[in-house]
């Protein structure tokens, strides 16, 4: 048990690359997990693609920033810590420094020391789950499963985290009688249709390309979809009563996207980006609602991810996975990269998958 | 149509008369309704049943604060308001002043002028729903009802608002993984299993003496029924796992209500009275949990009520309502001091319910 | 008394013109002011200089839109509205509908019927405060001033009540150590300056081009003053110990402004666009801080305005105002197309200023 | 330095002990503190009052849970912290679990595990900061304090951080023209009158028996000053124009404070008792105003803290403090008990105060 597999970045702008390394031991506050799955995320292959740097990250680092797995050893000081070996935790992935005040609320995706630390989580700089043992800096970024399946869970820590924060700072817009469309109906958006339904009483309005994502969203509970294009926002407008939407949540971020999400929103609304296609808004007076709010929001935060796992142990939210050996990564990533992974893929690093 | 049927209230500590009164004619602003429907409320009793002196109203009135109707006549002065005769509405019941802070943000429930009001709105000291037509002294105390029946929406604007403000004024607290408790299932309680379920996704524990009430409860979505009395606070605590409850509404307010809701709530919890039944809950250190904050709202604002309707329009709450002609005031407000009434009774001015 | 002077806005791109026209008789529930003072405002000027045909305003009209005076004549229906002839009033700007949902909150600034009904408010497409006499179409409209001198409090119901609405929205992130900023130091900056040592612990950190203007800035309570240009953002983020500021309130809107804007906010920040330069900020990933929200909002709302006339009674704001007589319009405006104005300029129907 | 001096709780219902014990090593992610100051509490007393087997601490252990110090040696698995040996440090006193959905957004006041935990933190079951020497769990548990001088800082951990947090959770209603009363301007309330005015734009109405509490109170921005007693409530109603106060915070929390805090509450105020003088406010209808939210919360945030001591920093809060040598610890405790400490107490580990 000295050696494991692990999927590691070894170079900027190459594929990466299969290798045994040293199974870690956990030092002082630190959490030695045995990994049940891996989620394979299109920002991925965005740090993958980067030119040698411009990111701040050292190499190399095992991938797998969307991670789930049972407690293997708890390290020195973390007996207080509520957890038990074998108990089935999903991780927590932007990685604070835990102590400066935007980590003492939770949100370490705004760590203000982000950037003395150089890495922002495991698979982002330092060694993530893509491997059979992943090292888990503190306790604190744990989050206990209790009976979810460990290995379809992993997407809840990104894939989930990541609609559920957008979306829960605009709830107390989301009154009754007002609309949200979700755009781009992929990783993220499928999450964001679900959690809209049962997180408001808000209308849902589903767009996408692709019909078959549409179809996804009308399963997930969209009350409505329209297929992207000329006249998807006027359409919008006119489900809504001519208001618009309150919030629009765009999960594909190109510059097409943002100009529909502009034309659709309503005057006072989120218009939230979380999607990494490279688009911009120009915002300046007349091309947006007034007061509407253009944002583009990281992650999420700690105690929303604890929120996340109690709506999928309610049953109320379920990602829709595909999964696959860890050996197979290379071509899991090249599926995702050619548009054709169906929800999202995870690894799990033994061949019972 | 110079005269119409009233149930009015002549003197107190009497039961209501059923009189003939002039049909009013609309001043400026103001908005004439033919009735369709007025709910039959349990604070009328507390009305009909305070010694003389004590209230600052007026007699004799027209009773009915839960009116719905059609608008018959617009006055001089209210061509901008966006009615039309024939249009279905409801009313907003507490009439303020329309101008003070609070009236200014639509919480005419809390006019900085009520005292000098002496009138608290139409069956309140001035004349109110229980006639063929009804005055309401400006346009925009009119909510819309579209094509929602008018007849049976009536109770949206008490036994819905109220819980509905109590609710929403809680909702950033009931995050997923948390749990509200709704004590006692009548007029107000089955709307607030409702509103629970469709404004948040937290779990909804209904508790009630009655095994019927707790049928409607479930019917309405309650996670769990529990019985009241002996053991329900523990009960409450084991299914909320030791926390407690997050919001705890107490639909009854008598002082063993009173005391369950201070039992069965968490720490930070809401635990808010909307019943009338007289109880006191002591709070001390120790007998409430740490910052549990204990309230007694009264009824909800005019924003609030569009938001009610919005619900009631898209089918995520329905009052349950049994229908009774006008001329049977007497008798349907001695069947609800019996407790034989079923969800909200309603009166209707023509024979033809 | 049967007519009176005003200045009118009879053709579109034409300088505006002094003109007698007969005063006006409230009608049902409206309210007859003796004029005390007209702000001038920079957004006239926008709106004399639209091209025929661009804006729904029908001519001629009365300028003024920021207006203070006396209660003259109360029109039938409005006896409940706590007002008496001979009152010192404010004129809340923004004329809804008075009923829509955003109404029915005060926010009548964001009216859902705002197209339908065709103009903005009096000096907005219906008559304004640049006259002897005010037609105010409701009551509720008017905010009392108790001992304040209502011809230097008329700049209280834009230049103050704008920036007022968009600090106040920021609020909840003005925690004890960030910073705010305020670019450019007019009208509304000298206000949003005041109004943020008034409302929250913040820094304030003043931009402006001009020295005097710095100046301005200082005596209005700013903890540091930085000129405006090269490095400015970088100052400001030097200011604030690298994290940048967590409100940034643009008062020009230009693009240089706005591209500071952007440079000199911290993640989860609010960058707030009141000036109406026509600048444009084009929102992409890696050019606004995480979450950093623009919007562009639009004037306040009527519980926001008797909000800043308690500060200003309390003596916590106060406009810097220079009095013309209201027969100096025409150069009073090409003083403030100029940049000759300091503070705001008011005008006053009568000579005695 | 194996050896130290510290202030022990050895029995209960006795006096604390001045004994030596030995110097702590920091195991696992703890921080060792050279103990710079440490405040003497009106809490200390009621936990050494406790009869015998009513609380869950175990004998004997130091008191002391309002601490500052110096960072003296740092624990293996503390080098991320961003402290260095040497620093500055306030101790955030209410030690949770650091993992639960509370302590994950920083309330490790409400941790959900605390009944587990069986200590609330240093000095509350666990060592705390009397002596010359404290143990701190956790590098999350540290503020640094800058320049600050860390001996008469503190009180902000308790004194101040406990009518911190019950203000910041009303300050969203303290708008401007509302009031906000302090009850009792001892040691917590001379930091609510203080806090109050730095961080909005409320009246401050102070109300205690003692002329020279008032005289504190004044001197520490109170708007209004009015004397305890008969008639003290209408005064505070009478000074808010017949509205009652928004916030009411009642730093004593005896029965004739909490009457005169319901008496002068205005409706949808916060009435806020954080004083333990054991008082009883019987809640029924009529009673309490409307939607007067009563409650008693318990200290404050980690976030919170930061933002107490930016407070400090700034010079808007400022502690009035009376040093002593931590040898006179007895005597310091019966001059509480006999309410002769002018502000806080503050006992210091060496002889040099």
């Amino acid at each position: 048990m000295s050696e494991m597999t692990a999927v590691r970045l070894t170079g900027w702008q190459k594929p990466p690359e299969m290798t045994r390394v040293p199974v870690p031991e956990p030092g002082p506050g630190e959490v030695l997990l045995k990994v049940a799955g891996a989620g394979v995320c299109h920002s991925d292959l965005h740090v993958m693609d980067w030119p040698a740097g411009t990111m701040p990250y050292d190499l190399p680092f095992t991938l797998g920033h969307e991670t789930s797995g049972w407690v293997h050893t708890l390290g020195p000081g973390t007996q207080n810590a509520g957890l038990r070996e074998g108990d089935a935790v999903l991780v927590y992935g932007p990685w604070g420094c835990g102590v400066c005040p935007a980590c003492a609320r939770g949100a370490e995706n705004y760590c203000h020391r982000a950037a003395e630390l150089r890495a922002a989580g495991g698979g982002l700089g330092l060694d993530g789950g893509m491997a059979e043992y992943m090292l888990v800096p503190s306790a604190r970024l744990l989050v206990p499963l209790g009976d979810l399946d460990p290995r379809t869970a992993a997407p809840l820590t990104d894939a989930a985290l990541t609609p559920y924060h957008a979306v829960k700072r605009s709830l107390h817009k989301l009154v009754p009688g007002t609309a949200a469309v979700v755009i781009g109906v992929g990783g993220l958006g499928h999450m964001a249709v679900q959690l809209l339904k049962a997180l408001s009483p808000v209308d849902v309005i589903a767009v996408d390309v692709a019909p078959d994502k549409l179809d996804l969203a009308a399963g997930a509970g969209a009350d409505h979809c329209v297929p992207a294009g000329e006249g998807d926002a006027d359409r919008i407008r006119t489900l809504t009563g001519g208001l618009g939407a309150t919030l629009v949540l765009d999960c594909v971020g190109a510059d097409a996207t943002m100009a529909t999400a502009a034309a659709c929103a309503a005057v006072e609304a989120d218009i939230t980006v979380v999607g990494l296609a490279g688009g911009t808004l120009p915002v300046t007076f007349g091309a947006v609602p007034f007061e509407a709010a253009v944002s583009i929001p990281y992650w999420g935060t700690r105690p929303e991810l604890a929120e996340v796992v109690a709506l999928a142990r309610a049953g109320r939210i379920r990602p829709h996975v595909e999964v696959h050996p860890l050996g197979e990564a290379g071509e899991v990533y090249q599926r995702l990269r050619d548009g054709r992974v169906d929800g999202r893929a995870v690894l799990v690093p033994t061949a019972e998958a």
